[in-house]
């Protein structure tokens, strides 16, 4: 007998009928002699349908009641997941963020888990009731509901079998697994087995959108097993473990990209101790995320040209930042160029072996694209180039490190 | 300056424009110096989109977790509201069942209004703050979320109008106030500014759909003013109050009807001791509301024809009741007729008139019109009619009773 935590993202309990399916891989479970805890998100569009309500309330916005409204997403879905268990005999019953509690601070709109009391639930389990958690949603200090921030879901998944200690977290989605890379772009994309957690936070935060990044970092914490699956074929999925759990460990796991970039430059920046603090604090202050950086010696001495990439929906706010501080920083011309995505090739192999970057740089070379910024971590090696050679990238670098299917 | 509940029905938030509009109703309270709370439905038609979710999953029905789903629609309209007031610069928040709480019984999908702690929403009502409660929805005894059944919106506003010792709960509906009849058939029909408690109640459970009969009996047993006025034109409604109230009382205030009614007649019941309760036990039990009963003496001695109505929706129920008992109570034969109607006159003047039940009668003859079962009580005589009279009959009625707006 296992413990088991089952979540269904939004596409699974997309209708009546995909809600009845769920039920019946509750149930399967469940007949294997499981203990079984499911989490929920909303019915796919519903959260998108309620923000948007929101958002045409006026131009005042008050996170608290942004929350009371789009939680409802998760309400429903649990509730009508536990009737239908119980048609199928199975002893179900919906719980809410309040009600368990699972306690948050008190950042309306993305809160942090703090705690959850799952002693309730425990005992329910150990007498065969399946509880049927709502996702994304908690209760705040001030006894008001919470919201997690979007894809929250995978986050309460994580953090609730971390407090009920189950053994396996399955994240149950519309796509079967982690692949070595996005498959609707690289047809000889191969599904993982397995991937360690470090892998996986790469992946996640560089684009491949099968898990919450805040989840993964969570399950890495607890080092709770989690596994990405479909909810639509009877298959494993991809296995997110330890690194200790991957005996023969590939050298590159993956390659991910992100079209959420966007690059910025400043020509002649004067190159003086404090120039980078005075351009990169304001950012900081206006809530733009810096992502990468380089700084490359301008032409004409006592100059800098400053690089930096941050999210192509911040890119207006940082652009109007930066410009208001050019008396301060005094820098010749602003480049901006949303028209860029980030490519990076993921392993914890690497640490072991040399010449990973290299292999990536020929590659690139060898397809004629240009390199416009690099980083490095001890896991990856991500460059900055013209979205336009996305595919064309991707491609070459899955067969360079010899991910391609047989 | 006043205490003032205002609650807003389905169709009075039934979109975004809406229920700014009903943000403004609020505001124009608040500038006239009222202390004002908010009660609210949920938009018009989100209640039946979700009780029909909960009845396609499956054949078993837990009223609880019907509860969990139904009650997020007012979860969305306060949420939505409390936005749109701030937007007009009003301090405002939401509050659902569980956070005041409004505590109930445990019967779910119908619960009854225990007890409301009201002692933080008077402290910040006091500070200007206004509170938008949903409607429809409480805590149960074990901490679960209970409704009070279809428009229980209505009962809400008034029971926290008590609790909060409101002067006054304004009830905004779609009709402008509670009319002598029905002005859809009855053109003359005409706004009374004032109604007692008692008639409201009859005209409120006869079919004049205006106001909850809950609801009503609630204000009577708390003397709670109520006023029933249109959310989309800006003048008084019709008050609901104490008949000491009403200086001027006219005889009959008002001609109600019902549709929701179907007639049996058992004929030749053998006429002995102990038969009315061998019939409308069973029908107790099996959840049949017995109305209007007649009981004639039948052509053939020793026995009796008897008369009684029901719920138009219970009558395949109580025909079925029924014929299982007939070894029981013998009867010759079983007459059932769904196209009835129930007209009603309502007055709490006719305590004091003679005649007021004779000139329903004669009105009725007059036009041809057979009555079929009469019953009546201190403040109204109801008849049932055939159906296919029903505006006839309602015309000629406000007529005779010198109702017609002149």
């Amino acid at each position: 007998m296992a413990r088991i935590v089952q979540k269904f993202g939004g596409t699974s309990v997309g209708d009546v009928e995909r809600i009845k399916n769920v039920a019946l891989k509750v149930k399967a479970e469940v007949d294997r002699g499981n203990e079984v805890a499911v989490v929920l998100s909303a019915m796919a569009g519903e959260t998108n349908r309620l923000v948007d309500l929101v958002g045409q309330m006026g131009k005042l916005y008050d996170a608290r009641e942004y929350d009371v409204v789009v939680a409802t997403g998760e309400q429903v879905t649990v509730g009508l997941l536990a009737l239908a268990l119980q048609d199928l005999g199975i002893s179900a019953r919906s719980w809410l963020g309040w009600q368990i509690p699972v306690q948050t601070d008190d950042v309306h709109g993305k809160a942090r888990i703090e705690n959850i009391d799952a002693a309730e639930l425990d005992r329910r389990m150990k007498l065969g009731e399946v509880p049927v958690v709502a996702g994304f949603q908690g209760l705040g200090e001030k006894n008001r509901i919470t919201t997690l921030g979007r894809g929250g879901s995978d986050t309460s998944a994580v953090a609730l079998a971390a407090a009920l200690g189950a053994d396996r977290c399955d994240i149950y989605t519309d796509v079967d697994g982690v692949y070595t890379s996005d498959p609707r772009i690289v047809t000889k994309a191969r599904k993982l087995d397995k991937i360690t957690y470090e892998e996986m936070l790469e992946m996640a935060s560089l684009g491949a959108k099968v898990l919450q990044t805040r989840a993964v970092e969570m399950a890495m914490k607890y080092g709770q097993r989690l596994q990405v699956l479909s909810s639509f074929e009877d298959k494993p999925g991809t296995l997110v473990v330890d690194e200790d759990e991957i005996v023969e460990q590939e050298i590159v796991s993956g390659i991910a990209y992100s079209r959420d970039e966007a690059k910025i430059t400043l020509v002649r920046v004067s190159d003086k101790p404090g120039v980078a603090a005075a351009i990169f604090g304001p950012l900081a202050d206006a809530n733009v995320n810096v992502d990468m950086i380089v700084q490359n010696e301008s032409v004409g001495g006592n100059a800098t040209d400053l690089t930096f990439t941050v999210a192509r929906d911040d890119l207006n706010r940082a652009v109007a930042t930066i410009e208001k501080l050019n008396t301060v920083i005094g820098y010749a011309k602003l480049l901006s160029d949303p028209n860029v995505v980030k490519i990076s090739v993921v392993g914890v192999g690497m640490r072991s072996h040399a010449g990973v970057a290299q292999r990536m740089f020929a590659a690139l070379a060898e397809k004629g694209i240009n390199i416009q910024v690099i980083s490095t971590s001890e896991i990856k090696v991500s460059v900055l180039i013209d979205e336009q050679y996305t595919e064309l990238a991707l491609r070459a670098l899955h067969t360079a490190y010899g991910l391609d299917a047989a």
